[in-house]
C-alpha cells in the first residue's frame, strides 16, 4: 500500500476562543491533504479535475475522532489512505499527527461521491482516479 | 422534550470552488447553534461560560451525514437536541434543515467533554448546565 | 440620506491566537453587511444579483482603520453608507460600532467595481442599483 | 535591503461565490507571510513571540489594492518589506504576485502596533525585532 503524507502548519487565525484549533478546521486540513493527494498522486491538480474534467467529490459523510488539541505553530502530518472504494463513492482516511508535540492529533474518515460537476449527479469514478485510489487502499484487517 | 432551533444564513464567503457550502462549514453552523443554545437556554452566553465559569466544551468526536448541498443565500434552521449525557461528556445532535429549499440538509452528532479551562482536564458537567441538557435530551427509541 | 445598519455577533471561531477578532474578519463583517444591504435596500438578494442578474461587485481597494478590538460575544452594528459613485465603481463605507462595549470598533472603505459575471469586465452600474446607492450617499463635507 | 518572500497556494475553500478568492482572504495571506517572516528572519516563531515574549502586533490600519483576481490552485509569492518603523508601530508591505498567472495580484500595507499581551497597551518595539525590521525597510524614494 502506497502512503501519502501532506504537511500543514497551524496558523494564528485558526485558533479559537479556547486557545486551540477550532474543531471544524481539522476537516479543512483533511481537505488540504486531499487536494495535495490529487496533485501529487493522481498527477492532476484538483482544480483541473473540477474545471477540465468536470468531476467533483462532494462529501456525503464526515467523522473525526479528536485525540489531542492543536496549538498555534504546531506542524501536522496528514497521512492519506483509503478505506473503501465503491462504484461512485470512496471513503478516505486522514490521520493527523502532531509532529511538534509527537503525538496523534486526530483520525478522520470522509466519504465522498464522484459527481458530474454540471449536473451534480453521481458518476462512476474515472479509471485514472480509481487506479490511484486502489494503490492507497488500506489492507482489510 | 424541549426543542431549540437556531437560524443561520449562508454567506457569500462560505461557498467553495464547487459552488456549494464547504463541508467543514456545516460544523461551524452547528457550533453557532451551540453558542446560541447556551445563551438562550442555559441563560449564560458561551463567552461568559468560558471567561467567568472557566469551563469549556472541546469536541472529542464529530460526525455528520450530508443530505443535500447548501447554496449562497439559503436560510438554515439548526435544531439542537442531546442524545446522551454522561458524567463529563455529552453528545449533541444538530439537524440542519434548509428552509429555502424545504429539505433536510444535514444531521450532525458532536460529542463534547466538559473541561476546566485552566487545566483542560475533564470535570463533571456543572448541575446548572446538566439540568438544561436533560430537558433537551431526545427520548430513547 | 438613508441609513442602513446590519447586525453581526462575534463568534467563537472568529477569535485569533491573541484573543481578539482576527483583523481580516472585519472585512468579512463588512461583506455580510453588504449582502444584507442588497437584500434589504435594493430588494434583490445578492445571490440573485449574481445568479440571475449576472452582475458582481469584486473589490479593487479595501482599507480599514481599527479603533478598538472585538471580543467573542460582542454585538456589532455595521452602518453602511456610500462615499462615491462612479460609472462602474462605487466606494462603500462600513462603520463598525461595538454595541456591547459602546464604542467605535472600525471604519472601513471598500471600492467595488460592477462587472459582468460572465466576462469579469466592468460594466455600468445598473440604474436599479445606482438609485439605491445614491439614496445612501454621504453628503459632501 | 533584505527581501523576504513567503509562498502560499490558493485552496478550494478560499474561493467565494464569484469563483475567485474572497477579498478578505488576501489579508490572511499577508498574515501568513508575517508569521513566516518572524520565524525565518527574526528567528522566533510568532507563537513564541506571543507566548513567551508576551508581545503581540495587532493591526491598527490595513489597506490593499487588488490588481488581479486569484483562482483555486494559483501559487502566490508574498514579498514582505517594511515602509515605516516608529517607536511602537510599524507599517508592513505585502506584495502578492501570482506565479501561476505571472502577474501582480495585490499590494497591501498593514500598520501594526507592538503591545504587551497582558495589558494590550503599546510598548516600544523590542530591539531584537527592530533590527530585523530595519534590514527589510524599503529605501525612501
Amino acid at each position: 500500500m502506497a502512503r501519502y503524507v501532506a504537511r500543514v502548519k497551524v496558523r494564528f487565525a485558526e485558533i479559537d476562543r479556547a486557545g486551540i484549533v477550532y474543531y471544524p478546521r481539522f476537516f479543512h486540513y483533511a481537505h488540504v491533504a486531499f487536494e495535495e493527494f490529487f496533485e501529487d498522486r493522481v498527477g492532476v491538480p484538483y482544480h483541473v479535475v473540477i474545471d477540465e474534467g468536470r468531476v467533483g467529490f462532494p462529501t456525503v459523510r464526515a467523522e473525526c475522532d479528536y485525540l489531542s488539541p492543536l496549538a498555534f505553530g504546531d506542524r501536522i502530518d496528514v497521512a492519506v489512505s483509503i478505506l473503501r472504494i465503491g462504484r461512485s463513492s470512496a471513503t478516505f482516511r486522514f490521520r493527523l499527527r502532531n509532529r511538534t508535540k509527537r503525538r496523534a492529533a486526530a483520525d478522520a474518515r470522509i466519504t465522498v461521491v464522484c459527481v458530474d460537476m454540471d449536473t451534480f449527479r453521481p458518476k462512476r469514478i474515472p479509471p485514472r482516479f480509481r487506479r490511484v485510489f486502489e494503490r492507497h487502499l488500506e489492507p482489510a484487517k
